[in-house]
């Protein structure tokens, strides 16, 4: 997932003002509703067991990322590697048996990383590992030298100077730890979504960050960065505080060389870097979403929606991000068309552009904003084991939900709460009041490999992915056999 | 360490026939031997207690590998960076109180790595990690394109024919996995020391093998290779089955990116590499061996010996093979200048050019060979904690020993055996019949770490390294004030 809570909050602001309307809509609903009517039926019910069961046995998830990881790989949004994962995709639809399979094709702002190498240069002779974050500008070919000028945190790099600033290195450290539920990644993020603009606009050389990364390996974590609304930034993308900023060399440092570079600026003597990092625009290139479908047999124009998104980082092989996403919704969606369709039509869709700006959630939303979005889900957490199920849906569809999540408990899901956020490429569709499960992965292990070289295929737990698809899959299926409607679900608040 | 067992065999290969005559001076010692007058005297072991709870609290080992790794980070045999950490050792040694310090230089083949990146070409682009191997012949400056002949194992390989492998890459993969006392690196080390003169001699374009590591992370794990005698070998090295090979382009793989290529290979089509090594070998360069001594009061000839390499490859920093080893020698050292000086000289060597081949290993054995070692240990194992004490030293002696050993039971190290092999440089002293103490460190984790970008000072176990200078502070105390001469110990059979 890139940094979404800060994108789609971004995204989100404009339509803030729809916040009221939606609440008397919910209460409307809330009235309205008969969740005796809308259970789903024993058959469905029994139905969703039989398929739960299947996947918990096999999924055939991991096949999925073992095919695309291999056989792919890497797919930078906008790349020509990106292309051929849509072709991939397009043939595993069609070969898993979905209809209706095609690309609906987008342009983003293309970019591409070069070279990258930093040394300390004084007081003593060491070489870091660094990678450009997305959308970062370049140095000379042959390199700038400057000092550094440290900031502990975000909150002290806010009160930085243009007089501290100008001409130096920024560097930012925070201490990011591990949580179950991924939360420490929005908590320290802005480091890298947005402190690069502010350093460009007090006028810094270049900057450098610890990585947003658990782990302690020489893998520096990249993603990506905000500028600006009227550069670099592809449609959807907004203002950084209204203000442009022209991009600047902007790198993420591995944990151990981040602490490295701590212990040179605690001897005391000024620390300079020579830093050589030649990424480029390219453009405006291709990209586009892979949809598919199982069409309903009685409302083939009410969606339900899975899905995961298909770009990935450059640096590994997009194995857990999001390779298990698309696995999981192409598993799970294949386990029902083997079962035969639904009453409402399954949608699977896989998202171009998510890493750079979630401009391919932003198309699908433009093109599908009319669409009668039943219930979505977005699997875009890596790994781990789903270990409750949250949602957001209208409060008189809780409980038809209830009823449902009733079939996961064999799987070590309870249920959770109705404040579910919307997983990264559903975000430009919360607006319509799209309701929405959120099936809340365990995240420990997920900042140690997100945005890095390790996120490769031997860090898939296929077991993991068979409990996931499991889950989904039989959510899924009910959903697309009861009456309930389960929208519009109310907004989110600020995070 | 380097691939120690191979070196150290090969280097005493031709002195086996000495064998005999020190199994006889063995059973004369034994036969002389007064083990109740050997016994460490009452005081002495009050003091070794002293010193091993001093240690145990605060041994002072963890700043010194911090202050390697910080201010000079990695140093590669031979290379500017050795040089610096020669200086910082003889300063370091000055201020912890030892006296006679001095460097003894050699000079050895110089080697360093150059540009070094691998990709698939067909049947998909792929991006692979590697790293050349030490003493890697070098592709054209633009690299080399060829198919990938595969072996899963080295005794696969050993069947390999020329007409199989000529103008092909070699691919050698196998499932080394970690091990407590690291013997699984000794069982798979051929395929990274031997292999690639075996391919050179089979005509190979180049050879490229899984890394010796039981990691999962995007992070190769370099190492020695031995190509023949007359060539770039130092002096030390010796003939691979007397024949010379001429060095070809060498290099691991990392364990996800050999995962990988092993997917490809199983799709049934032709994988063909796109491989650029430029490593050179830069003539012969200057290293040598830091010194330093707490001399003895009563019998200052005879020397106790204790110490670790100062080298590192070049990809972290050195941090725990052998920063560690430094750390802890200098710091049980250091804890014994404190109390004051034994009757033995307590020694204390910073070895040069262990991971090329051994070369300041040798040099020290050539210049030291008739000096009188009563007993000697290195530490070049990590960061693990000691679980056992193991032994080689005359029979006779092992009454001392065991009453020495009872001082380490309240660390959690029992008395092993006496079959101990010699830790990396002292391997060179063998022939001499040289008593060791073994002290077995855990190395489960190492072969994880072991010579990649990955051996960073976060690494290092701060509590274990003052378990292991407590061991070593206690143990060289103690030797050095009995009138146990500890030799000769009998040879190693191969191991």
């Amino acid at each position: 997932m890139a940094s979404t809570g800060d994108l789609i909050l971004a995204w989100r602001a404009p339509r803030w003002h729809a916040t009221r309307m939606r609440n008397i809509l919910a209460l409307v609903a809330l009235l309205l509703s008969n969740a005796a009517n809308a259970a789903p039926a024993p058959a469905d019910v029994r139905i969703a067991e039989t398929l739960r069961d299947r996947a918990l046995a096999e999924s055939g998830a991991f096949q999925i990322v073992e095919s695309l990881t291999t056989e792919v790989g890497q797919r930078l949004a906008g790349s020509p590697a990106e292309a051929r994962a849509r072709d991939w995709a397009v043939a595993k639809m069609k070969a898993l048996g979905f209809r209706n399979v095609h690309v609906e094709p987008f342009t983003i702002q293309g970019w591409e990383r070069g070279a990258e190498t930093a040394e300390v240069v004084a007081p003593v002779p060491q070489r870091l590992a660094i990678t450009a974050l997305g959308h970062s500008g370049a140095t000379p070919a042959a390199g700038l030298d400057a000092e550094i000028v440290a900031f502990t945190s975000m909150a002290a790099f806010r009160e930085a100077t243009a007089e501290q600033v100008r001409g130096k290195i920024v560097f930012i450290t925070h201490r990011m730890a591990a949580t179950q539920d991924g939360s420490s990644y929005g908590a320290f993020n802005a480091i890298r979504s947005r402190a690069p603009a502010m350093a460009s606009r007090l006028g810094a050389a270049a900057i450098v960050i610890r990585s947003l990364g658990t782990d302690s390996h020489r893998l520096p974590h990249t993603g990506t960065t905000i500028w600006n609304a009227g550069g670099p930034r592809p449609p959807g993308g907004r203002a950084q505080d209204g203000v442009s900023a022209t991009p600047i060399p902007a790198a993420a440092m591995s944990v151990p060389d981040s602490e490295l570079l701590e212990r040179l600026l605690a001897m005391g003597k000024p620390v300079r870097l020579h830093l050589v990092l030649t990424p480029r625009f390219t453009g405006m290139v291709q990209s586009g979403n892979v949809i598919g479908e199982i069409p309903g047999t009685q409302r083939p124009d009410e969606i339900v929606l899975l899905g995961g998104h298909l770009d990935s980082w450059d640096l590994g092989q997009g194995a857990i991000d999001d390779g298990t996403g698309i696995a999981v919704s192409f598993a799970a969606a294949k386990l029902i068309a083997d079962h035969g369709p639904a009453r409402r039509t399954i949608r699977v869709v896989a998202w171009g552009s998510e890493e750079t700006g979630l401009e391919g959630g932003v198309a699908y939303a433009k093109a599908h904003a009319t669409d009668k979005h039943i219930l979505a889900a977005e699997d875009d957490f890596g790994t781990g084991r789903v270990w409750k199920l949250d949602t957001r849906v209208a409060p008189g569809a809780l409980p038809t939900i209830d009823a449902m999540a009733r079939v996961l408990l064999p799987l070590g899901i309870p249920r959770g709460d109705n404040n579910s956020g919307y997983e990264s490429d559903l975000g430009p569709l919360a607006p319509t009041g799209m309701p929405v499960l959120g099936f809340a992965q365990d995240g420990t292990g997920y900042f140690a490999l997100h945005h890095t070289a390790d996120d490769t295929l031997d860090k898939v737990d296929a077991k993991a992915l068979d409990q996931t698809a499991a889950a989904f899959a039989a959510m899924m299926w009910m959903a697309a056999n009861t009456d309930e409607r389960f929208g519009p679900a109310a907004p989110e608040t600020a995070r």
